[in-house]
């Protein structure tokens, strides 16, 4: 509860070093406006409407995420732009997503397929909604997005003649390069994407098409798009919290990227040391996701976290230096499906609990 | 909702077969009986009231779980027999724990270390209440639990001495065997820990000590531990659901092991489809755990799950057989985990949803 002694607070639990998290939020806003795009924030990552407000508030122009659902829950708390930036395909979802903008937000969708937008555009009238949407292309992902160049402009095209949808631009995320260890292995990447959206904007022009905005990067590789003169909006989620995977990556010079700091722990506590080099913690696999990789124990090299369990943790403690009831802070090796398996964020400042939030869009995954 | 056809349920979401899981609560509890052990299932798996009281009415004695969170929440949902099958430390905690009984159920804990005798004494003594005590052996898992033997028997002494404490028995659980492959690898190392039982039971009795029970056992192991003349009880949780993990241990034959059907599915639709070969699925890594490798699409050998994002799976079609809005069930790698990340079971019958029932302790990992 706020007002609580940051020791009381009973584990496992996501605990949010607001210091950090503010000093995420405002050098992510910075390096944006350097860079003259605008940041729509992830907000797939945190799940949060309270952190979304205070990236709003620092100047992000809205959010994205990824679930109809997720964008219920944002909006219904007050949200006020919302981007799914992904395909909607079944009918009730389409339902419920032109619903959305009557509740005061305005509202945008991606597709990758012609038969999508005869029912965006139909679900919308229905309703008497406006959505924009945003061409999705495959820029290097090779996931969700139709080919770059003729087949975005044909899509494009068709939007625009859509009866009750806004032509919004270009959704060009390229998922797979964010996490790729080498600068130079992600700088390529992102230049083929780069060149694959300037094929796509060179043929709206000449097709006459206005293409306001060009949407995606990740905290992988924000500043290659940012800086690459044909995106105008920024997509990242993972910096406000940062992971363990994240900081894996290398930069130009091969140093760790060094921009933001953690500021989401998995707060643990020791609850078994039968053996004196080995400890048991409270936070195994129903405290976090070990998809990319186990927890990185933060601030200490004396004791690694080597092996996860459903409800344990156990951890290398060589010296012994761990005891019954001690607190560790765990760093997740990949925040977004760590942030989902828990209801609330701990927010603590100066060793006291400040805010307590509810994780808004947990588990809304449909 | 109840009543609904299963074609028109939103993905992703968790089914249950519910004719599958009836069979399955069945057999387990049949082969308790030929067997003469008590079942006490796992809570932890599906953290489901609803399906714990099935399975109680089937014969289960009780449930057991990991965390005073999951205890709390089952018995609020009037479960009368909770054994926390873990050591819990936290005064907090403790405190938490010592008030359930209060509330009408017979209450269970583990202990491995001397100073938490004293602890979960001076509680239940505030509270009035009495708490059963198991005293936990390593058996083999190298995790949780006292050495055999005398270290034992001086914890079981201890309980015993101890106001307001039940000396309940011996939890002699080896997680570690559970997934092993092979069933002469499973069977050796269930041997040694029959070993260790059986040597700490006869230190026990020569003690003068009674051990009313020896707890232990998951789905991958019980028959062994059933059929041991030592132990007297049974945790089995997965047996109710399994998953694709379980399904890749052996029997004695080489066979997979055929009591337990598929109860649970993660139900998923095709939402991008823009490649011929490839389509998106709806989910990914919220909508289940992957801790033990990807789903299996069930029941079908022309498309497979080959990755899994935050929010998507991609599914290799190479036949192009899949089509926008498609269903897969999906078979999780591990049941318990994936469990955790929904809030609701949909569960099926004949093609209606019959049952829609909450995960009363998803995410109470505290």
């Amino acid at each position: 509860m706020p007002g609580m002694d940051e020791a009381e607070i009973q584990t496992p639990c996501l605990l949010v070093d607001l210091d950090a998290l503010d000093r995420n939020i405002a050098r992510m806003q910075a390096l944006a406006d350097e860079m003259g795009v605008r940041l729509r924030i992830h907000g797939k990552m945190h799940k949060s409407a309270d952190i979304a407000r205070l990236q709003i508030s620092a100047g992000a122009c809205g959010i994205c995420c990824q679930k109809v659902s997720e964008a219920e829950a944002f909006v219904r708390a007050g949200i006020p732009d919302v981007l799914v930036s992904n395909q909607i395909r079944d009918p009730a979802k389409i339902d419920r997503l032109a619903r959305l903008p009557g509740r005061g937000a305005r509202v945008g969708v991606c597709v990758d397929d012609l038969a999508n937008v005869a029912e965006l555009s139909e679900a919308a009238m229905r309703h008497g909604t406006w959505l924009d949407v945003m061409v999705e292309i495959d820029c290097g992902a090779g996931r969700c997005g139709v080919a770059p160049g003729r087949p975005a402009v044909e899509l494009a095209k068709a939007v625009r003649e859509a009866p009750n949808l806004n032509f919004a631009g270009l959704q060009a995320y390229h998922g797979g390069a964010q996490h790729v260890r080498d600068y130079r292995d992600r700088k390529s990447r992102i230049d083929a994407a780069v060149l694959k959206v300037r094929e796509t904007l060179d043929l709206l022009e000449a097709a006459g098409i206005d293409c306001p905005h060009v949407t995606g990067a990740g905290t992988g590789t924000f500043a290659l798009e940012g800086r690459s003169g044909v995106y105008t909006e920024l997509q990242c989620g993972s910096y406000a919290f940062m992971d363990a995977d994240y900081q894996r990556i290398r930069d130009e010079t091969g140093a760790p990227i060094r921009d933001f700091e953690n500021a989401l722990f998995i707060l643990t506590s020791v609850m078994s040391h039968v053996k004196p080099d080995e400890a048991v913690c409270d936070a195994g696999l129903k405290a976090q996701s070990v998809d990319s990789g186990l927890p990185v124990v933060f601030g200490r090299n004396d004791v690694e976290y080597v092996a996860g369990a459903d409800e344990h943790g156990q951890i290398r403690d060589p010296g012994g230096a761990l005891k019954i009831n001690d607190k560790l802070r765990l760093v997740p090796g990949h925040c977004d499906p760590t942030c989902n398996v828990h209801d609330w964020y701990v927010g603590v400042r100066g060793g006291k609990v400040e805010a307590v939030w509810p994780i808004t869009a947990r588990g809304k995954a449909y």
